[in-house]
């Protein structure tokens, strides 16, 4: 996008303060953007809304690829704005390592939920960095928060990381599951069943329905072995069907409930607080990261350093902290 | 440990080039010191011992908690040194993000092996970073080369990212499987199976074998879908008992056929080149960070914008950036 596209900082706050779902759409393209003259633009702009941000619940929903989480979220996000809430759904799609084509792919995703004027979905987009993608993710709930928009869903597909990104900006982290699909709690699922407040079987329709009501005692009686949460809330386990939709209601239900619980008791505040601080950590990350690799004398440096080092002829660690010397001393001038 | 019980580089130096076993731990122990006079003399043997590094063949080996890793491991190397190789094991523990515990826990780990002259087990710390981690088993990893190990492997469990950190440093990824666990190739296990080099089923023993040789064909078929590899080498499944070390043979002819192949067509050294181009990336971001919180201006900043940003008086973007440029300002000096 040119920069004749562009507006002052105000017009992109008042527009998304009002409402206004194209003003807020190209508020987080600027989010998303590299380009170094949006950057400056899109801290401007978070920073305005920020007073007016926090005011939604925010829910952190994964599941491997296959689970049916666009199925659901279409399903859930019904039943939401039809009790009037205003959702917006948002994706972490981080590339596929090897491949580094998109995950989600050309899948039609949430067909009749994006014709909805009373919801709002945005897929993030792929990013070389999880950081990256993470930052720009959180800023787009920021910006949905100041439209108004009170229940927040941040989608991410199950590749390790970054579900501890969404957890990490979430209040509420559910976790969509298939019954008599192996041994979910065993390896890699345990770090992410521990950050889960509910464990959603999902796809318990049809024949289905009674392996999903096993499973779902199975996993409640599995969740007894893990220890206590910092929010004293209990895991939930819940069966449902995005298909039919049986068993929303009581997944929606369970979500304010834990809400009731948490603000009550302090944890809600506490762990947003919590995020707080470790967002500007991340932040710092990215700051450090960003104005080394962008300087002049790195962008000079970096490629003979590269090819020396990829040649055996230079050391790795060397030729680092060589790199990060001069840096450090050009922020002199 | 004091500083009493540290020597000149060049004693440790001498010592682990002549294959001392000690002289090698405790320099193992150095690098993963986080006192800042152990760091500098870590980097000075690092830098030392680099050019006699780089002669073994470097196996990652991947697998979920019970799939059978440290029985494999024990029993493939008893294949190993008895072949006369000289075999170094390197554990990668990254703390489970939510108890902070060690995943590997107390368990009794290749008691056998760890009593061979011919081999060295050295598990790592559990570390608050992956990259921290990473970077000090690698540097273990090049003090093992030093030393005259001629296999490396470097263990993980399977926690998302600690896969990606060893692919980076291995020549040869092997992911270890059951049969009958479930649809591996689902989901969060596709970017791992991408990276590998072979799948093996292990626990292919007793009434289990005729349930291997079923998943070995069905693994196999799965893996034609995959794209080819930058190696041209097309994964292997292969099956195995670690318990009974059958199959174990067929697992080092096709690590050594591969080596064949990958030094033939220049991938090999292209791989390694490349590893130590993101290694020099990792290593100054690595630098940047922990030069950045260990400066005295930030130390003393830190705790009050913390507790800003935390009471929500504070914008975590606003004083990241703060934060940052005041710590390049300083660099003046």
């Amino acid at each position: 996008m040119s920069s004749r596209n562009r507006f002052a900082p105000e017009v992109y706050i008042q527009g998304i303060l009002s409402g206004d779902r194209i003003l807020l759409s190209r508020a987080i393209t600027l989010v998303e953007s590299s380009l170094e003259s949006d950057k400056v633009l899109a801290a401007a702009v978070v920073e305005g809304i920020l007073p007016f941000t926090g005011k939604s619940i925010r829910i952190g929903i994964t599941g491997v690829p296959g689970v049916g989480k666009s199925t659901f979220i279409e399903s859930f996000g019904a039943l939401l704005v039809e009790k009037g809430h205003k959702l917006a759904v948002l994706a972490i799609d981080p590339s596929s390592q090897q491949t580094k084509g998109s995950i989600l792919g050309d899948k039609t995703r949430m067909e009749t939920l994006a014709r909805d004027q009373r919801a709002y979905i945005r897929p993030s987009p792929a990013g070389s960095t999880l950081g990256g993608v993470s930052a720009k993710t959180r800023e787009a709930m920021l910006l949905c928060e100041a439209a108004g928009f009170d229940v927040i869903i941040i989608e991410t597909v199950g590749v390790g990381q970054s579900e501890i990104a969404v957890k990490g900006m979430v209040d509420f982290f559910l976790l969509l599951m298939l019954a008599g699909a192996g041994d979910e709690l065993q390896g890699i699922k345990k770090g992410i069943v521990e950050m889960c407040d509910a464990l959603v079987i999902n796809k318990a329709d049809g024949e289905m329905a009674e392996a999903a009501k096993r499973a779902r005692r199975e996993y409640a009686n599995a969740l007894h072995l893990f220890p206590a949460k910092e929010s004293f809330w209990f895991p939930q386990v819940k069966v449902c069907s995005g298909l039919t939709a049986s068993g929303l209601p009581e997944i929606w239900e369970m979500i304010q409930e834990y809400r009731d619980k948490v603000q009550g008791n302090g944890f809600f505040d506490a762990n947003r607080s919590q995020q707080r601080v470790n967002w500007m950590h991340e932040h710092i990350r990215f700051l450090l990261e960003t104005t080394f690799y962008q300087h002049p004398l790195v962008q000079k440096s970096i490629k003979e350093m590269e090819i020396g080092v990829k040649n055996g002829i230079y050391s790795s660690i060397a030729k680092a902290k060589q790199l990060v010397e001069l840096f450090y001393k050009s922020q002199s001038s």
